[in-house]
């Protein structure tokens, strides 16, 4: 039997969101991203293509490494405007019955109990088909619009969000009994007060002495992921991730990643298999492979080389404006591109990437691949990436919203269904059963955040 | 003509909102705030009604002053549970057209930066039909929960206010121009960057020198409501607010905050009627009199005398435990008391009041009137509130949700539209415009926030 694989849309509540300068294709719609039917007509459209999930990233500033200004991200709408990511979810929920929504929340700039009451009151809403991708914000321009003069640096962020994590689970697992809410008309008792337990967090970072101010949800915590790839962000996965979504242009390049996640994860004790492994991958399909290497010319037409080095700006830290284009990127004396950069050149090894070649390369598909062809090719790749990469599923970007995400529903999950690699219909349950299957609505046994359930009772 | 009144249902994302014991009425439903399901039905039967909008208030502490815990604010759902309110609103908006939503939402426990873009996206998600309740949280145990040892004091919650909502004005009045956003496909210019400005703020209490993330929204600024009481709140409201929520138990009482809150907006140099003024109002409905006694009596034999008390003593700083349910409040030395009780006891200056007759003051209507009887009298009662309190609306609270609000549309909606003193049908556009009249999408000239308009344009 073949290894069921895992679809998420990935998107964002923002313009263009991974390729930058599509959004003036006449086809593509993502500046509908600030209608409600826009987003309800996606998720009903995921659900018709039995998506898992729908994977919101967010980032909370601007892009403007490039020519030190965001002029370059603004022009091309590379990622602002940008919307809040959270309040989209309840009117997609409502329009769905299965469909399962990731989103990306930074722990940055929010107070865990805040976000704990955020994330149960979503949870509750949405009947347990929620999840947090955990992120701590990376750029400067978020911070300083925070007040920091900058970014906490990089490890101490991770000491900040492990003990923000420790927070949420307090709250989330042990403050309220699994029976602490009777709902007891008769008896006049809504809330048994002797089950629900002030957390008494008082650490490095927090301080929270009382309870948790909702009910248990659905999932209690919601389904968990991730996305660092450094090697502290992939202890923090090890420990705290159910899901990770990941990034790279070869099987290859990611599985070595993916085979330290697993590694890691056993090393917490967990069964290597319960991370769910997600990486980007940017299908391009036609009826025929003519169709679709026609459609891939077009689409790279559209490519704003401006837009996309404001991208690549942000992710390395390097304003290539002062280099030229043709100029290949071992020029650039930088750390930060050597080892930011090394995804893409550790791809092709041989190649001399110029930094013309390189905005192409991240102006469709970001640090992914691209895959362009029939979609029986689509699917082949897909299955390969999955054997040789070790990954359990994928977060699938568009180049034209909702378009891309159509023509995958119609044309490939089909072929996927056909060969058995994808589900033909939900699980019933919450997101955290549609993963790991019926009757596992909370946090597994050797997942870290277990030991928090009934911290509190009084045995 | 008669002046138009406005019409809010009064609401909170929990149990039994203001009436401590009568989530365990058989009829009552409200336990079913968890439920996507029953916000979207209730959302309908509102503007089925005309109602202009759901006001959400919300709480981010527990009532733990009663007896030293929180016991019997859990045991009787007293505000607790409680679910955030913001992540309802999309699918509400969703189901609806035209009925605006005001939702409380606290500047004590997060940063501009973010909250501006929550609302912007909110803006956008509605369609403009969205008000910010101003809060500065007022319970020591939200405070404790977010790390600190207790609450701001109370003057410089309004300084810090004060400059939150100048950050707020800035980000959605000034950093964005009109005409910024192009979403100019042939010339692949989606945003002019000359038309982005950052804020450049540095102040007191907050520093955000970037630009907003959002475009502008239908009303850039949402409608703006506030509800503080004391001078130095109504200062801030006829700064601020175009709303006012106030509560008291007599005309004569409401009138004298109005008159002053009317007085404060003029030397402002606003129109005194620019502030529209809202007071909480309990109707028990019945197709007779009798019905409607008969259903009042059988309300209030589900106050809870426990539950009530931990709202006071939330209201009130007072823990009433330490006294005799036979007591008159007189006896209880307290400065809190005196200020916070006098509420209730010049509404009836020569009435002795016990402890147990507050409570069951309070269990029913709060700090507002309720009003038994045929909706005639129900229709009288909100005639002479607004001729004699020179309220403009009114925030009408449930005894039991969803049936009181179901009560009011099919029963006393009618009158009141025969009557001519509500809405037929709902005017065009956004919230703003709707209590404005057409056209006035944005804050008003006369409005504080205007100044912040264009400000950092290049004239």
């Amino acid at each position: 039997m073949n290894k069921r694989i895992y679809l998420n849309a990935f998107d964002m509540n923002t313009v263009g969101h991974q390729s930058p300068g599509l959004w003036s294709h006449p086809e593509d719609q993502s500046d509908r991203y600030k209608e409600l039917n826009y987003w309800v007509e996606l998720a009903k459209l995921l659900e018709k293509g039995k998506f898992d999930g729908l994977f919101l990233a967010d980032v909370l500033g601007v892009y403007d490494i490039h020519r030190g200004n965001s002029d370059a991200a603004l022009e091309q709408a590379v990622q602002v405007p940008a919307n809040d990511p959270l309040l989209l979810i309840s009117a997609m929920s409502q329009a769905t019955k299965h469909l399962c929504f990731g989103v990306t929340y930074s722990l940055t700039y929010e107070h865990p109990y805040m976000l704990a009451r955020r994330f149960s009151t979503l949870d509750h809403l949405t009947n347990g088909r929620v999840a947090w991708n955990i992120v701590s914000s990376y750029l400067d321009s978020a911070a300083k619009n925070f007040g920091l003069s900058e970014q906490l640096k990089h490890d101490d962020r991770y000491e900040v969000a492990d003990e923000f994590l420790e927070v949420c689970y307090k709250l989330w697992e042990g403050s309220w009994e699994e029976d602490a809410v009777l709902r007891d008309k008769n008896n006049r008792i809504f809330t048994d007060p002797r089950k629900v337990h002030d957390i008494n967090h008082d650490g490095k970072f927090f301080k929270v002495p009382g309870a948790h101010l909702c009910e248990p949800s659905p999932q209690r915590t919601p389904v968990l992921y991730q996305a660092g790839a450094s090697s502290r962000g992939r202890a923090f996965a090890a420990k705290h991730a159910e899901c990770v979504f990941t990034a790279g242009p070869s099987p290859t390049l990611v599985k070595k990643g993916v085979d330290d996640l697993r590694k890691k994860a056993k090393e917490q004790g967990r069964e290597p298999e319960d991370l769910k492994i997600f990486t980007v991958f940017t299908p391009i399909v036609g009826e025929t492979a003519e169709e679709a290497e026609q459609k891939y010319e077009e689409l790279k037409s559209y490519i704003s080389y401006e837009g996309a080095l404001a991208l690549l700006g942000g992710w390395t830290g390097v304003d290539f404006s002062k280099y030229n284009p043709d100029d290949t990127v071992e020029y650039i004396e930088s750390n930060s591109i050597q080892s930011a950069l090394e995804l893409f050149t550790k791809a092709d090894p041989n190649r001399k990437w110029t930094i013309r070649e390189l905005a192409a390369f991240a102006g469709i598909g970001g640090r992914g691949p691209v895959v362009v062809g029939t979609p029986e090719k689509i699917a082949d790749e897909m299955e390969k990436w999955v054997k040789e990469a070790d990954v359990d599923g994928f977060n699938i970007a568009y180049t034209l919203a909702p378009g891309s995400f159509k023509d995958f529903v119609e044309l490939v999950v089909p072929i996927l269904q056909a060969r058995g690699l994808i589900q033909n219909d939900y699980q019933a349950g919450t997101y955290r059963e549609k993963i790991y299957g019926h009757g596992q609505k909370y946090l597994k046994e050797s997942h870290h955040g277990h030991i928090y359930k009934n911290l509190f009772s009084v045995k």
